[in-house]
């Protein structure tokens, strides 16, 4: 599939994929599967281990139809996605959270995407490099080509592996708070917090000398919605 | 184990839980462990269905030394989970983007926690009222005398499951950019965008009416670290 194709269209929808509870919540649609996953900065990546599932965290990027992620050659969680086990790749962004007259009905906004499948190694040079761009762009747009790039050794210690975004859900759940019909004269404030993933100042390292390089502008803190 | 002793020692230490990756983040203290744990307000629950790993995202909350997880109670994860399948449960707070002078060596400051084992249905009403409590303490402190509680019949659609803190690691990284000695007289800027989740003002519910009920005064937005 061209990066082109992949931001049309919908995604495979199969038994597992289906979004099961508050089945209103799923979309699969490239377009927002897509969107979330660029918004968010750490995957959730869960294989089959000796016969119980472990979940780890990971940074990663999408490119065109499929998620890139990468590691030490000896990471043993991408070893086997390398070589395709099956697995399952969580992102989730959290939006607020939202106060219901009754605890009950208490909930979260936010946008999730869930991928099911299996990956394999970039052995390719030139998409190892590419792949390993992206998630610095992902980071701050302009700054692979600010650092310096990977030299053939770094490129050979490193793992990377292409997830496809193929059998895949999103979920999004926003807006108010839905309260019983019962309970909307109760004197209980209801409503929504908003959250957001905010930037600090850059704290430079501190052997930076006076007016080197660029500093980044990454795309957060000023209400992008990542978060 | 008593809520007090919990916040003592040091989990369990096995061959899967243990940090494999950068041995020297890894934190098996309980009181790490618990604070981690005590920021978050997403864990991601991974089990085994059908022989493929399935991992999604979920509120919980901690009290001593277990975690508890709520759904519906034909929410087909917590049911695997009620039925002592064997389950991964991962926490992470992303705390800043470090950029280095090499792309190599770009990293992110986090926080996270992997719990291994197996967790089981929570069936006394009143373990299930301190947990359902406790969730929406996460979300507010007090929130849950604020808001109407539970009716038996929510009580009986929730599924509760109890998830012990034992098999258990943290690792955590934080500081600056660790820069390749060559690297060092580069013209590339390098340093840390500390991150961290904020609050917008909160949004009222459309039908509140003025001067109803307490607004909710959540532990976000102030730079406590949660993120």
């Amino acid at each position: 599939m061209s990066e082109q194709d992949a931001v049309r269209g919908e995604v495979q929808v199969t038994e597992r994929s289906r979004v099961r509870r508050k089945r209103d919540r799923g979309r699969y649609d490239r377009a927002t599967v897509h969107a979330i996953l660029d918004d968010a900065l750490i995957a959730h990546v869960a294989v089959v281990a000796d016969g119980a599932p472990v979940v780890l965290p990971t940074t990663f990027a999408r490119i065109g139809g499929a998620v890139y992620l990468h590691g030490a050659r000896g990471n043993r969680l991408l070893r086997a996605l390398a070589a395709g086990s099956d697995a399952c790749i969580e992102v989730t962004l959290l939006d607020g959270i939202v106060f219901a007259r009754s605890a009950f009905n208490h909930s979260m906004n936010y946008r999730s995407v869930v991928l099911h499948g299996t990956g394999s190694a970039v052995e390719a040079e030139d998409e190892k490099r590419r792949a390993l761009d992206a998630v610095v762009e992902r980071m701050a747009p302009g700054r692979s080509r600010q650092c310096r790039p990977p030299t053939p050794e770094e490129l050979r210690a490193t793992l990377v592996v292409r997830f496809p975004i193929e059998e895949a859900s999103a979920k999004v759940r926003d807006g108010g708070a839905i309260d019983e019909p019962g309970d909307l004269d109760l004197d209980v404030w209801a409503g929504v917090l908003p959250l957001t993933l905010a930037a600090a100042p850059l704290a430079p390292d501190a052997r930076l000398r006076d007016g080197t390089g660029v500093a980044p502008v990454p795309p957060w803190g000023r209400g992008s919605g990542a978060g």
